[in-house]
């Protein structure tokens, strides 16, 4: 089992306040994300300005692709990310056009999607998938269950890689032990902490605790 | 029967491109549609330029928005957008908290979704759909048919409004004769036309020969 990585996820509304939290723990995560909301509000000017600041680290574009793969990928490619997200329910010529243009793509799972749909996006050459508590559900009140974590270990048992996000905080982590994780995803559970760049140092210890 | 309207969908890469074409077909069309391409490029700015061109036409944010509903529609909805769209993947949820803070949502049908989530979102307020053909399946070689027109009629008899799109040219509108479409969404169909404005024109021309 590998040591899953650390995603902090951009979701501000104006570039200049994600300059400012990533500034202080960029260097601590593993990978980078420009949020859909900061895309649709900003546009690419985002993924430029974290290439630049972080020429190590990888970029991920949080496009939620639905459609028009090829141009979509393309342009975060160029603008300097190594994976683009797309929705699950994009169709498998989406998925396909946009795996040709960007180093990975990353299949977005939100609401009804099924495993025969899954193998369909393995046998399309995508292999990273990403399990959501949608932001508005956890408003809405659901929270992490073994109903969740039977469907992560099922994908990662399919062949992806697996990314989990939403609401996950420090103590959450540890529902996740003993299952090989590619990549937490968290955005306030850093930057709203009073210390982000301490917040995102005790989520990579207790990885470490857990995964090491 | 009301005459269906026609939409300017703006799916280009940078947003000078894009104020070019709008300029010459702004004045004719009646909803212009920032693509969720551009909104990924350039950000709200397009809509704000939208917004301040065309004081008086409908503005749609194509954000094919997945997530965090609220964040993303109170942005559009500042941003000058009368409309907005989310995927049908979307939880009922993130639709609900959209629909809190816009005007309108329009639910974009990609891939699988079943009548029953149909009326959940009519249930949830939101009366809007748009009926795809998703581009890359278009390019995969898909075209409109008899299968694509019955879900058209069946969303409308279940009280949606329903706007239609994906490689319409005038000669296809027929195609659509004695269906109450509310919006006919073209990009390329006027953009990429020799003359654009006179595409425009020809597009609206049929629409009220075929409806009028």
């Amino acid at each position: 089992m590998s040591i899953p990585k650390l995603q902090i996820a951009c979701d501000h509304s104006d570039l200049a306040s994600a300059l400012a939290d990533i500034k202080k723990v960029g260097d601590v995560v593993d990978i980078i994300e420009a949020g859909t909301i900061l895309l649709l509000q900003e546009g690419e000017q985002v993924l430029r300005c974290f290439r630049a600041m972080y020429p190590e680290k990888l970029i991920v574009a949080d496009t939620k692709c639905a459609d028009a793969g090829g141009t979509v990928a393309k342009n975060c490619q160029q603008a300097g990310a190594d994976y683009m997200t797309v929705i699950c329910a994009a169709t498998i010529p989406t998925m396909k056009a946009a795996a040709k243009e960007i180093a990975e793509i990353q299949v977005e799972l939100y609401g009804d999607w099924t495993y025969q749909q899954a193998q369909q996006w393995l046998d399309a050459g995508i292999s990273q998938a990403i399990y959501h508590q949608s932001r508005d559900a956890l408003l809405a009140g659901e929270i992490w269950g073994e109903k969740d974590l039977t469907k992560v270990r099922k994908l990662i048992d399919m062949g992806f890689r697996v990314s989990v996000t939403g609401g996950l905080s420090v103590e959450t982590l540890a529902l996740f032990a003993g299952i090989d994780v590619y990549t937490f995803i968290t955005g306030r559970g850093i930057t709203a902490a009073d210390d982000p760049q301490q917040a995102a140092v005790d989520f990579k210890q207790e990885i470490l605790r857990i995964w090491g």
